[in-house]
């Protein structure tokens, strides 16, 4: 099954302590898409400027993305600058520009309408309800947001998550969204407001997984060289959202591999800047970290 | 089996965001030898002062740890005074007075010294190694330390890590310990020094285990109502030998299980103050508890 997905392509200047990046392809939807991409087919829908270029756009084409859905319109592309600091942990935000993405109404063609599986990347929460007006019937329906809309559009976000599935954020968001510290209290309220599954990601923690039937929590792939963060959230969802469209299935069963699939996605990501691992990785590299999460958390039974 | 344990036993003052409680009985010793008392038989080495009174030992005289090595001595016990910002995961030291422990040296009666399981709970690493100099061929020697210790006495510290199979400590000591700011290679450095299995404890996103084995995750159990998380870590020691005394075995398949049990039981510890918890702790109760992780962690293998 097909997966379409709203969300930003941007170009990113990124600083951590292993190096600098200039201007190179970023933004929610790009790192999705691609990470997506080694599981199921991928819709992206986003707008860009006359400045995004051919090359820019390599990867999505050499990884299938179908880019019917990305507008280009006059102006420059939308730009982020950020800056890490030594653990990678703490992250800076340097500059934003939004640019044309400042005016990006998705519209999505009556094919576009019918995917089964629908990612609303961090986007204003208008928008991504925009968007779920559109879609007809999806089998599962996933978001993201951040402390920006969390603090800004409160009643707009609220709305959105009455008509998601899953949302996907990480503990601080969880924390904020629900004005709750404690974080299990934080997901049982959000819970009540429409998810039924929320996914908190934890950064080097991994990730877990609330809804009614249980809790589920799954490690990050510890990483010896990590280079950089950036994009690593929305290739997790990438991965899960990935893996639950291969299957075809939004079981708990099917929603707890579609966890690992996220992990080990979000692991490659952060192994180079920009989406640069995911051009050279093989699939025999995700199936051999894949099973690693089953080494990584397996015990007998207690007696 | 059984398990000596050499740390401190202290009269703790503690604000939470849900209370306060004062002079009540605390100290890495304390909470570790009662959480461990759920799996093995437990010996106490430790000093009081005068003012320790009857009421203060009768947890440890109802999990029947054996107090022959608890020493009360002239003067005042040691006392610990801590508050916790709303998330509990802020903790601010409000005083130390060390008293006694200041002239604290164990002793290990010749019974002692045959123990095959040995804690040396946070203490100065001098003293842990006038302990080790003790002991007659302990099966598993584990130690515990703080920030005071690896800034303070770096190469005392070095030399007792020569000398321990197990390191417990957090995220953010070990990579101040190894000066390294990724985890993963601050626990090849810190393994490289002595120890075969480095324990990260990571708080309520449960701990890690890495050895030249493989590596291994299990997360924190999520309290909806965490109440005071003074001890967590040295209960999560007493779990986690208790269960290696318990099995009599330090295989890697036993560790992992140690770990589960070690997660259980500073979940437990947290829920109340003090060691309230385990005073009307049942084991059904921590039976439960351990088969819950493996609902919390079990996942089918992906395809």
């Amino acid at each position: 099954m097909s997966i379409l997905v709203v969300g930003s392509v941007a170009l990113d200047t990124v600083k951590t302590p292993l190096g600098r990046v200039e201007e190179v392809l970023g933004g929610s939807a790009s790192y999705f898409s691609v990470a997506a991409s080694f599981f199921a087919p991928v819709h992206l829908v986003a707008v860009v400027g006359q400045d995004f270029e051919e090359s820019h756009a390599r990867i999505f084409r050499e990884r299938g993305v179908d880019l019917g859905g990305l507008t280009k319109v006059p102006g420059r592309t939308f730009r982020w600058s950020g800056a890490y600091g030594e653990d990678l942990n703490q992250r800076t935000t340097l500059s934003t520009e939004l640019n044309v993405f400042e005016h990006f109404r998705p519209t999505l063609s009556d094919w576009l309408k019918k995917c089964e599986f629908l990612f609303l990347a961090n986007i204003d929460p208008d928008l991504q309800r925009s968007v779920l007006e559109q879609v007809k019937r999806p089998r599962l329906v996933a978001c993201d947001t951040m402390n920006f809309w969390i603090a800004g559009k409160p009643e707009s976000l609220r709305k959105t998550l009455e008509k998601v599935d899953v949302l996907l954020i990480n503990d601080e968001e969880a924390r904020q969204l629900a004005g709750e510290t404690n974080t299990v209290r934080a997901a049982r309220r959000i819970l009540s407001w429409g998810p039924t599954s929320l996914i908190v990601k934890r950064g080097e923690y991994g990730a877990a997984l609330y809804n009614n039937h249980s809790h589920f929590a799954v490690p990050a792939y510890p990483l010896l060289d990590p280079v950089d963060p950036t994009g690593a959230g929305d290739s997790f969802a990438g991965g899960f959202m990935g893996y639950l469209a291969r299957a075809g299935s939004v079981s708990n069963t099917t929603i707890r591999q579609a966890l690992i699939a996220g992990s080990v996605m979000a692991s490659f990501c952060v192994e180079d800047f920009s989406l640069r691992r995911f051009e050279s990785l093989r699939p025999e590299e995700i199936r051999t970290r894949l099973q690693e999460f089953r080494r990584m958390t397996e015990f007998e039974d207690l007696v």
